[in-house]
C-alpha cells in the first residue's frame, strides 16, 4: 500500500463512517501513524440516503470527501480499497492494494442488508445501505413510471407502480413518507398520461409496531401519519420470497410490484479473519469489551454499528445508528493513546442523545430519553439536528437551500435518471401507429 | 409508444436540448399534439460539465428533468427511448419502446464526440458531451491520483499525473483551467504524499490559435491566463494515436498518460433514415433551409448543433453552441404553427450574442459582436450569464452558492468517485509489510 516507515506506532482504521471519522479526528498529529482505508473516498451522511434515493437531495450533498477530512493531519494517510482478511497472526491486514501491517487495528466497516439467507430476494430486492444503491432505487423508482405510459396491460401497469418496503425501521417509515410525497406533489403533474392514484406504498413489518426501536407513541404517531399519507402498513406480516415479481408472504397475502425495498435487516459488514469467538453469529457483529477491544486481541477494536458491546442496558449491543458509533469513535481516539502510553482506558459509556424520525412535511416523531414529541415541532427539530451534523459548510447550505425550496414549491428536482438502474424491461412493448 | 390520438396534428421532438425545449416551450397549448423524446430524463446544461468532471458541482444542479419543463402543457407527452430510425416513407421513427407516426418531425439530437474514424482513440479516450461521461471523467481523475500514491515506479506515477487534453476550444480551455485549479487549490492538500508539482496539463491544439471560434484577442489572453496556471499549449500538433499508455502526434512529440480527454471534434447526432441527399458528410449535420427544413422534406426539421444551414455568414453552418439552438428552436415553434395554418414561415436570422470562455479563477474571455474584454470582469459577466441561463430557480441558486463557497474557500467537495469508471489497474501494486 506504499505508506512509508513512521517512528510512531501505526494505528489502521478501516471504514470512513460516523465511528472511523470520529476516531480519525481524534488522532489528529497524536503521535501516531493513522491509515485510514475506505472502499468509497467519501464519507456517507446515511441518515439523508433516502431522500437521495427519492430525487429530494444530490449525492453530492450528503458526501464528503474522506482526504479533506485528514487534510492537515500529519503522518495520516487515506487509501481507496477493500479489505479482504484480517491476518491476525503476522498483524496485517489483506487488499486488493496489497498487504499492510498495523500496530493496532480498529474494524469501522459498519453494516450491510441482511437478508437473513434469501438469495432470490438479495438477487430481486433493492438496498439502501450506499449512496449508489440509493441512486439505484431512485432510477428504478422513475424508470418503473417511465414504463407505465408505455403499456395499456393494468395488471403490469398497477405492478410498475406499487412499491413493497419490507421493514418499517427508521429506514422504510422514512422512505414510505417520502414516496408518499412524491405521489401527491410531484408524480401527478410529471405523468398525466397515468393514474397516479393507483400508486401504492405498502410497507411491510414483521412486528405488531412500526419504529419498534423507538417509544410506543412514536410508533402510534408514526402510524397515524403513515396513513395519513395513503401510506398502506402490514404489521405482523413476514415476506417469505419475491422472484421479481410477486412478493410472498406468511399468511395469504401477496403483492405484485417491479420494486422490493428491503430494509428489514442490517447485519454488520465483516472482514474475514477473526476467531470465531469474537463474532456474534447471525447478524455477524463483532463482540468486543468495554473499551471496544475485540474479544481475545489486545490490539484489535471494533466501533460503531459493527461492534457489539453488552452492556446491562443494551444485552444485544449499542443501536446501530450514528450516535454510539461517533461516541465510541471519540472514546477510541483517547483509549488508543492511553494504552499507547501504559495509562489506563475509559469505559464506554453511551449517552443516549434520543431518536427521531421524519415521515414527512411537517411530520416527524422525537424521542429524548424522557420526553415524546410529534408534528411539527418535532419535524423542525428534526431538520435542525441534521443540518448541524452533516459534514461540512457548503453540504449544509446546499441541503438547507434545496429543503427550503422543495418545501416551498412543493417539488424534488432531483428526479433524474443520471444512470439507469439496468433491469430487463418489466413490460412488454406494444408498437402503436396511431 | 402509446401516445393517445388527438384530433391535432403531431409534432415529434427528437431530443430535448437547448433546441428542443425552446422548441417545446413555444409549443405550449397550441393546437399541436407534442411527444418530447430524449434518451435522458433530464435536460443537460452542457456549457457547465466541465465543473461537473472536475468536482466543482453536482451532476443535479445543470439538469433539469424533462417532465418538469413540459408539466403544465397539454397533450404533451415525453418519452424515454434513443431513436433508432426515422422511416420517411411511412411517416414513423422506430425507437425501442416501438414505433410512432408523426406529422411533423423535429430532429434536435444534438452532436457527438468526433475521433474522425480512429477506434484506437475512441476506445482510450474519454469524451464528455454528457453527465454520465463528466461523471467517469470526475472518477478517472480521482482514480488516478488514488493510483499514483500506490506505486514507486516514477514513470506510472508521471503517467497517472499527466492529464492530455486533445482540442483547444471552449470545452478543452475550460477543462484545462478547471484541472489546474484543481492542481494548485486542492490535489497539494489532499495528496501530502505526492510531489502534485509533477502533474502535467497538456493542452494540444492542431492549428496555431487556441479558441479559434473566437476573437484573436481572446485567443492570446487565453492563453497568457492558461500558462499563468501552469497549462502547457501544445500548437500546431496534431494526434495521431493513443493506446491507452502513449499519446502520439504527427511530429516527434508524444506524451505518456494515463488520460486523455478528447474535445477536438464534435459532429451531428444523426440518425439513420433520411436520404443522402440531407446530410453532410464528415461532420454528420443534417442541410436545411432558411425555416429550419430538412433538405427533400417539406414535414421534417433539424435545428440546433445537428442542423446545418449554409449562410453567407455561415457557409459551414452555425456554430454549434446554445445560442443558434435556442434562436432557432424558438422561431421554429412559430413556423410550425404557420406551416399547419398555411402561413408562409419566417426564415431564420442569427442574433449574434458573442461568445465567451472562462479560464478561472477571475479568468475569461469575452467577445461581443464588436468589442472583446477579458480579466476579472469578463469573469463576472461569465458567471452571471451561466447562473441566468441555467435552467431553474433551484439549480440557479445552488450553483451559484456552490460557486460562491468554490471561490471563497478555493474548494471543490466533489471530488466523489460515486460510480467508480472501470479501468483496468494502470499500475501493479506493490505490497509492503513496513
Amino acid at each position: 500500500m506504499n505508506i512509508p516507515h513512521s517512528k510512531y506506532p501505526r494505528v489502521v482504521i478501516i471504514g470512513g463512517g460516523f465511528a472511523g471519522i470520529a476516531l480519525a479526528k481524534k488522532l489528529r498529529n497524536k503521535k501516531v501513524q493513522v491509515v485510514l482505508i475506505d472502499k468509497h473516498n467519501y464519507h456517507t451522511f446515511q441518515p439523508l440516503l433516502y431522500q437521495v434515493a427519492t430525487g429530494g437531495l444530490e449525492a453530492g450533498s450528503i458526501a464528503y470527501p474522506l482526504r479533506k477530512v485528514i487534510q492537515e493531519h500529519t503522518d495520516f494517510y487515506f487509501r481507496l480499497t477493500s479489505v479482504k482478511e484480517i491476518d491476525t497472526e503476522n498483524q496485517k491486514i489483506i487488499s486488493e492494494i496489497g498487504d499492510l501491517h498495523y500496530d493496532y487495528l480498529v474494524i469501522a466497516t459498519g453494516s450491510k442488508t441482511n437478508f437473513f439467507g434469501n438469495k432470490e430476494i438479495e438477487r430481486n430486492a433493492m438496498s439502501m445501505k450506499t449512496i449508489p444503491q440509493s441512486l439505484n432505487i431512485r432510477s428504478l423508482i422513475l424508470e418503473n413510471f417511465e414504463q407505465a405510459v408505455l403499456t395499456n396491460d393494468q395488471a403490469e401497469k398497477d405492478a410498475l407502480m406499487n412499491f413493497v418496503l419490507v421493514g418499517a425501521g427508521p429506514t422504510g417509515v422514512e422512505l414510505a413518507g417520502a414516496l408518499a410525497e412524491m405521489k401527491k406533489a410531484i408524480l401527478q403533474k410529471d405523468y398525466p398520461d397515468l393514474d397516479i392514484s393507483k400508486m401504492e406504498i405498502n410497507l411491510i413489518q414483521s412486528g405488531d409496531l412500526i419504529l419498534n426501536t423507538m417509544s410506543e407513541k412514536s410508533s402510534i404517531a408514526a402510524e397515524k401519519f403513515l396513513n395519513k399519507l395513503g401510506v398502506k402498513i402490514w404489521k405482523n406480516v413476514r415476506v417469505t420470497n419475491y422472484d421479481g415479481r410477486t412478493v410472498t408472504t406468511n399468511s395469504d397475502l401477496t403483492f405484485e410490484t417491479a420494486t422490493v425495498i428491503w430494509t428489514a435487516g442490517v447485519q454488520g459488514a465483516a472482514i474475514p479473519g477473526l476467531s470465531s469467538d469474537a463474532l456474534v453469529e447471525r447478524v455477524e457483529r463483532i463482540k468486543v469489551n468495554e473499551f471496544n477491544q475485540v474479544n481475545g486481541y489486545e490490539n484489535i477494536f471494533a466501533i460503531g454499528d459493527i461492534a457489539s458491546m453488552e452492556t446491562n442496558d443494551f444485552p444485544k449491543g449499542h443501536p446501530m445508528m450514528a450516535q454510539p458509533a461517533i461516541q465510541q469513535g471519540k472514546l477510541l481516539g483517547e483509549n488508543i493513546i492511553k494504552l499507547i502510553n501504559h495509562k489506563p482506558m475509559k469505559p464506554f459509556e453511551y449517552n443516549d442523545k434520543g431518536s427521531m424520525a421524519t415521515i414527512g412535511r411537517n411530520l416527524a416523531v422525537v424521542d429524548l430519553p424522557n420526553f415524546h414529541f410529534n408534528g411539527v415541532f418535532a419535524w423542525f427539530v428534526w431538520m435542525i439536528v441534521h443540518l448541524l451534523s452533516l459534514i461540512g459548510f457548503k453540504n449544509k447550505a446546499v441541503v438547507f437551500l434545496n429543503w427550503l425550496y422543495n418545501y416551498i414549491r412543493f417539488d424534488r428536482e432531483g428526479r433524474l435518471i443520471i444512470r439507469p438502474y439496468k433491469k430487463k424491461s418489466f413490460i412488454t412493448f406494444t408498437s402503436d401507429e396511431v
